[in-house]
């Protein structure tokens, strides 16, 4: 067997100690009783330990230096198809990659950072509700310095910044000045066309929201007829209820959940068709490469875009509207003009200067996504100190949103990120929002169809393009070449834009 | 860190990758959907191998031959308890018994193993229901020959008969002198005690069944009423649905499951009772040794005798049936004297000659058990050609239980276990029931407040008995010594008889 082909059974047995993982996650948040917590975390901790000594095995190491050595052409076995060679290369990358991020932070190191991120967690669950970022301060500052630590090292050996080291986890390949032209052109353009939306916005009359209430049955067989359409394959996966709603589970048996409130079903269902997005990507993946590092999604940018493709770009627009709301009038009996596609329109595109992130809206979103990636950066690199950052906090608020945070709770304590030593993940729920924009305008410019498709309820046109240009491609190509190969142009602005002007302005 | 306590931090690991492959299996049975079967199996084999990969790892080996020449004072650290000694020592023969069986049988004859008894089953369950033994023979002998190739192995190192080493694994320590000895003298009793029931039963009006329909909701409230009183945990554990109902989980997050028919609720209501049993000894296994092999279960007899002394013993008596009668009334609102206690009784203690061992009862059951243990016993010595096997079963069944299946689907193809690969096990089922008997024989003569306390729905005292001296000793003593302290005598069928007589003709 060649090196590349011993690697392919590590990681292949890497990838399945993973999805087991995985697996105890998704129980964890939906099933496991909370006496269950204990033993579930050494089951994790376990495989986690297990899976991060065959990664940095001195074995796997040394057949990584000798498959890269193979110059190419004989990094499979002789015979094989030529089509697989780049796969054969970009897996091998990737498997460098994460070897490279593993063997960095010694094992020590890991378990400090562990321990001090449940410690800090634990204080800021309850810190936040009583507004009081000063109690949180020295954990905070003890997680920081472990997770700066780990950010050197990484950095030293990947050859960047240690902020990027950190982006470098979740977004393969992120550098600075690449999200700051991005980030710096947003910030520019958003806070004007802030104002215009909402000068429009208030000159007619406000949505109504329908009244309930709502069983959670109807609920749900209304989500699962919309997933249904989009593609979900219910043979290969569960939608589900959890606290937090995410997409968890392997490609071929997706997780997603969801939570329900008998009040209201449109943030619940809109939540479900995102977590959906999620899904169909993963479900895309080619099956070929599912074992292989090579085969799994490229990148959190890319997996929020799918994930905003569905909801912002495909099922809140008017043509899905439109489709949807006799179906949403009709799963619960509503009558009235709450139900018209015209209010529910209004109602799913509306938009507010509000100070949570998880409730903004997609034109307020990347403001609270670039505050915090200007803070986190700072604080990485060692120029903001803990005690500034409510102060400098709420300044950016006022800069980039127009409002300031009451207290800390509906300011800087309200994302668990930061206390959950999770650094250098914010960037890419807005590159996602960018990425979704600029594929979903490419995918129409192919595809006549797509658009009427959606305001058929037919689906089939949108997910075949993504399925050829995003999903199938896997982490074959960097975030950037695949953006390219797939609508002619690196990751930028000007789609997003573009789309912010023609939903909100036109 | 001292040899033993290097194989406990070893052992804690090979523990907690257990418990994740525990509870894969338990999300197979009751979440995952088809297309996830894959995967699911790709992860359970990682796991397999891995663990199967450190328990015989060299260092292993090297670690329990210095441990065990620590000649005892010296297996723990020094200023222990000396309470602990004892576990110590038993805790480092689990540890031996397991590298001995898992380091017998080479990576290829496991691999080989599995893959036959994925094809028999596969076959089998096409044969079962077609009722085509010979359909089933071919891949039968393959499998057959492979494990009667694994028993001679372990047989090698265990010094013990092949299938005496294949028990081993379900009941450590078994041997078939000891087997022979308590299944000839039931054996020789049942057939002419079950005649007399069954006269007896004769001349008594036949029971009626309530009739339903029994909605699922109504029927799992009861459930987890009982479970609820008889200590089960709903903080360390869940009642779900399976096809096959079974226990599983971890003992911090027991996982149970039942299944429902709208047309009857008894079945299921003691299906639930049964695998609460199974639940609270793997609740009440002592907290200290839960990550080590010698806080596990003592067995499969010992499991089986907990479900039994549960459902058989506790639950089929006619006290608890007096205090549940109108418990199961009201759950459905029932009317009539199919709900009196006198009626439901009788249902639950009805009696007859069935072909089907899983729905057999209490004095039938034991002769499936012994019938099965005879055949296996000879087909694993080579005693018994496998075209032979349809004929010897049916001349069985004729003489333990005067009853002869017209074919071989409620015959020799009714169980999965042979045709998985499973020889040994079977007689775990009735070890299982005369240890309930024993133990619950034992446990009244210590607190008189048990009889009277289950009449009252109380099982306070029944579970601080059954704590003290079954669950809170996990794997500390080996059956007959753990049945000689419980109950002052080792396992034996005295008890079982007296409770059938009392039971069935007085």
């Amino acid at each position: 067997m060649s090196p590349y082909r011993k690697l392919e059974a590590i990681f292949a047995r890497l990838n399945a100690l993973g999805e087991a993982a995985g697996m105890l996650h998704w129980d964890m948040s939906v099933m496991m009783p909370p006496g269950g917590a204990e033993a579930r975390a050494e089951q994790l901790a376990a495989l986690h330990v297990t899976r991060h000594e065959m990664l940095t095995d001195r074995r796997t190491g040394g057949l990584l230096d000798e498959a890269e050595a193979d110059t190419g052409e004989d990094a499979g076995d002789a015979g094989e198809d030529e089509a697989a060679a780049p796969w054969r290369r970009a897996n091998l990358g990737e498997m460098r990659r994460r070897h490279t991020h593993a063997g960095a932070v010694d094992g020590a190191l890991v378990a400090a950072l562990t321990k001090a991120s449940t410690a800090c967690e634990m204080i800021w669950r309850e810190a936040r509700p009583a507004n009081d970022f000063a109690r949180v301060v020295p954990s905070l500052e003890a997680l920081l310095a472990l997770v700066r630590e780990a950010a050197d090292a990484k950095a030293g050996v990947l050859g960047c910044a240690p902020y990027e080291a950190l982006m470098d986890e979740h977004e393969p390949g992120a550098r600075s000045d690449w999200i700051d032209a991005i980030f710096d052109d947003l910030a520019e353009f958003l806070p004007g066309f802030l104002d215009d939306v909402l000068a429009r916005q208030a000159a007619a009359p406000p949505p109504m929201q329908p009244e309930g209430p709502f069983p959670v049955a109807a609920q749900r067989k209304l989500a699962t007829g919309f997933m249904t359409r989009l593609g979900f394959d219910f043979n290969h996966g569960r939608l589900d209820v959890s606290l937090h709603p995410f997409c968890g589970g392997v490609p071929e048996d997706v997780r997603i959940t969801t939570r329900y409130g008998e009040d209201d079903f449109t943030q619940s269902l809109m939540g479900v068709l995102h977590e959906t997005g999620h899904a169909l990507y993963e479900m895309g993946l080619p099956e070929q490469w599912r074992r292989q590092p090579v085969g799994h999604a490229r990148g959190m940018a890319i997996h929020e875009s799918q994930s905003l493709l569905i909801e912002m770009q495909t099922c809140r627009s008017r043509g899905f509207i439109d489709f949807a709301a006799p179906l949403m009038r009709d799963a619960f009996g509503g009558t009235g003009p709450a139900w018209d596609a015209d209010n529910l329109y209004r109602l799913y595109t509306r938009v507010a200067r509000g100070l949570i992130r998880v409730d903004a809206d997609e034109v307020t979103y990347p403001a609270h996504v670039i505050l915090r990636y200007r803070l986190e950066r700072a604080m990485i690199a060692g120029d903001l100190p803990l005690a500034e950052l409510p102060a400098a906090w709420n300044e950016a608020m006022e800069s980039l949103l127009g409002n300031v945070p009451p207290d800390d709770g509906s300011g800087c304590l309200q994302d668990i990120h930061w206390y959950d030593g999770a650094f250098g993940y914010f960037p890419t729920y807005t590159l996602g929002a960018i990425a979704a924009a600029q594929l979903f305008e490419a995918a129409k410019g192919c595809d006549p169809d797509i658009e009427p498709g959606i305001a058929r309820g037919d689906f089939v046109p949108l997910m075949g393009w993504l399925g050829e240009n995003v999903h199938s491609k896997a982490s074959l190509f960097g975030t950037d070449e695949l953006m390219r190969q797939a609508t002619g142009a690196p990751l930028g602005t000007e789609s997003f834009k573009r789309h912010l002007k023609a939903r909100y302005l036109s």
